[in-house]
């Protein structure tokens, strides 16, 4: 097998049994990107001599009989809103055109820490918000590749990069990972330190990230994770078996197509066949309010970030963030702190809903990517989990007639990461998948 | 001159000689209460039985050896929105009735930690807004006696207590004390512990008092100041003579009447011939804003306070608070955050105003206590040092041909609190008044 076509935890196998260098693993990255990037456009930074300067002192260290790293000589992508050290971090807006950080966002230092390599910058939508970004979903570009981790989704599709960072405040990790056909993981709402990460809304930012596999998934959340975030008491069933699976009808069947739903229905027969017990189970009422909740409560901080900016200069910002904007600096502080503390009921019946079974599950998407490229799709299915600070984790699940990957949503129970990712892994290895995009 | 005419500097010294004891006193300024304050109305809640217990403690603690507290003996007054444990706390609001705090404010401990008698609690407006209270104005009981901390200025003009605690949010404190004809004082904004104090907007609500004489507010200065509160550099300019005085015309010469003009001009030339050097100041550009800014931020901090107790029962609200209220749920974020961030602007424009000078001065309201119950009078005029946070006093400069107090107010710089207290008390003994009102 190429190089490129490895996982994470392969790249860090062959380095340690010393059948691959760091300086191999990270050429042929960069000549992966340097071919594909400018049809896909998933990157906004390199910094080519940088990079592999930091593969060479991996193997450098190493064969002076340094211990490895727990991601030695991954190449790991983050999106631009990520601060990185002496490396411009635009948000990929007008505004930020200029900023090079003084520091590492806490992600980056860990991932450093860990000996893995900051590969680059990947595009985000414009400050990680929903107006469209070049990044092109490269199963087919007339589709979007969703928002607003665009550039680490595409990126890690199309083999750029094992593993790459994000970050969802409505939708963001988990959408674009579903459109482009590959693992994604939102953590538990502040079980990763969110430090250096240009904010949109306090309330539910919180740093993800997307891969080819589930390990891989795991490699990464065990070098970020803040290390005192404890199982809730009673959230690890721990080999609980058989694995009692919930699956949500109501809003989510009305909301996605049919061909998402079969989709959905035969990938659950397909658990059921391996012994998983399968029960449909209820939103419970306050889901009503949380859509316009969501929107209030995400509206009115997101203005709070960028106020002073856009009352500055409204006209470097892009349509869709600009009514944003403008929405959250209009609505009425009532509005925004009722909407809060619903939020705060809410989060009680989700994360009671997902005590409920040992896994949620939903299409992680109504539709496979639409083909509008003047927005970045629909984020609706993943917001009930960023407002609620659940974990969710999106697996592909096949592929559309149009030869568009699907995806089913998994959910745990808050702080029940660990248990959900075993999950994910046990569904991923029965779903039994392995896309690759055509390009 | 019998004890209730004493100031509570005056009672500390009699008690230190044995000339008076704690229970004597405790007794006389109870019997006074239980005279005047049927008419007056100015206290809400009196344990008779623990300030007697209490006053019997300090005098036998002193007849063991120990050694007296800067306090020791004080009888002093608590308007209704300070925390005292196991005294009722109702904030003369019908929803907080049953209110009994297990804990007293920080003010009240350390009142009690330097031996002062909490003597009871003094009436507010309803949670410390402009809905008028029952307490009489004791020098025309058809005029108001101002508000919010209208208890504790009445029962301080009328020697139920020698000093009495307020809180000033807009010009609960200094407004109030003019209109009874006290010596009233705000220090700066976060200089004493708002601990236990019920809030209502955390922008601005500053811990004051009132006295009949400066010497007695820079005894309780002293004993409730953060102690760790530092002279800002360059505050303090020792003992600077001439005194220059900054008097400030524009907006308070056009908003108070000919008779307030007059008696303030009057006090500045007797300042002038004792050796002061008066000159007008200007008032900065953001002046012009601070009037919509401060409603606007009080309002949406107060609907925050609120905003689940009016939500639930809107009936248990008096109308100028309730619009208030519903004019904060009704503000647009947007506006809020502007009017916070001009008012840093604001802040930084007074105090360097308040720096060109020793001492800015204004009447202390556009007028004498207005004869109209339907509300508190207008606090305008304390707004300003409210928002700023700049430390102000307000002494009695005489009488109106009604016969009701003038006051003039003195504002130092931020942190400039000793400074201020000192040239209030050179102001004090050459303006040389003792008013005391006919009841």
């Amino acid at each position: 097998m190429e190089i490129v076509g490895l996982t994470a935890s392969q790249i860090t196998t062959l380095i340690a049994s010393r059948r691959l260098s760091s300086v191999e693993v990270a050429q042929a990255f960069l000549e992966r990107i340097d071919e594909l990037n400018p049809k896909i456009e998933a990157w906004v930074t390199l910094d080519v001599e940088r990079v592999l300067a930091d593969a060479n002192k991996s193997d450098e260290k190493r064969s002076q009989g340094c211990l490895m790293g727990r991601l030695e000589g991954v190449p790991i992508g983050f999106k631009d809103i990520f601060f990185t050290k002496g490396i411009p971090t635009t948000a990929c807006s007008e505004i930020y055109k200029d900023l090079v950080p003084e520091y590492d966002a806490k992600s980056v230092q860990l991932i450093k820490e860990a000996d893995g390599i900051m590969l680059g910058k990947t595009v985000t939508t414009e400050f990680a918000w929903t107006d469209p970004s070049p990044t092109k979903n490269p199963w087919n570009f007339d589709h979007t590749p969703g928002g607003s981790s665009s550039g680490s989704a595409a990126a890690v599709a199309t083999k750029m990069c094992p593993v790459a960072f994000g970050s969802q405040t409505v939708g963001s990790v988990l959408r674009p990972a579903a459109y482009c056909g590959v693992v994604g993981f939102k953590p538990t709402f502040q079980s990763v330190d969110r430090y250096g990460l240009i904010p949109f809304s306090p309330s539910s930012d919180t740093v993800g990230w997307m891969s080819r596999s589930v390990e891989d998934i795991v490699l990464l959340w065990n070098a970020v994770r803040i290390s005192n975030t404890k199982e809730l008491e009673g959230a690890s069933r721990e080999t609980a078996w058989p694995l009692r699976i919930g699956w949500i009808g109501g809003f989510f069947a009305q909301e996605s197509d049919d061909e998402t739903q079969g989709n959905f229905h035969e990938i659950l027969k397909s658990l059921v066949a391996e012994g998983a017990v399968v029960e449909e189970v209820e939103l419970p009422q306050s889901f009503e309010k949380f859509q316009r909740d969501v929107k209030t409560v995400t509206e009115v901080e997101g203005a709070r970030f960028h106020r002073e900016m856009f009352e500055k200069d409204p006209n470097l910002y892009s349509p869709l963030l600009a009514a944003t904007i403008e929405n959250g600096l209009n609505t009425k502080d009532g509005e925004y702190q009722n909407a809060l503390e619903r939020q705060v009921g809410f989060k009680g019946d989700m994360d009671n809903l997902a005590k409920t079974v040992d896994l949620l599950v939903t299409p992680s998407t109504p539709s496979p990517a639409p083909s509008d490229l003047s927005n970045t799709g629909n984020g609706m299915f993943q917001a009930p989990w960023s407002a609620s600070g659940l974990p969710t984790v999106t697996l592909p699940s096949g592929l559309s007639t149009k030869g568009l990957p699907f995806g089913m949503q998994l959910i745990g129970r808050s702080f029940g990461d660990d248990d959900l990712l075993e999950r994910a892994s046990w569904c991923e290895s029965r779903i039994g998948l392995d896309l690759s995009p055509p390009v």
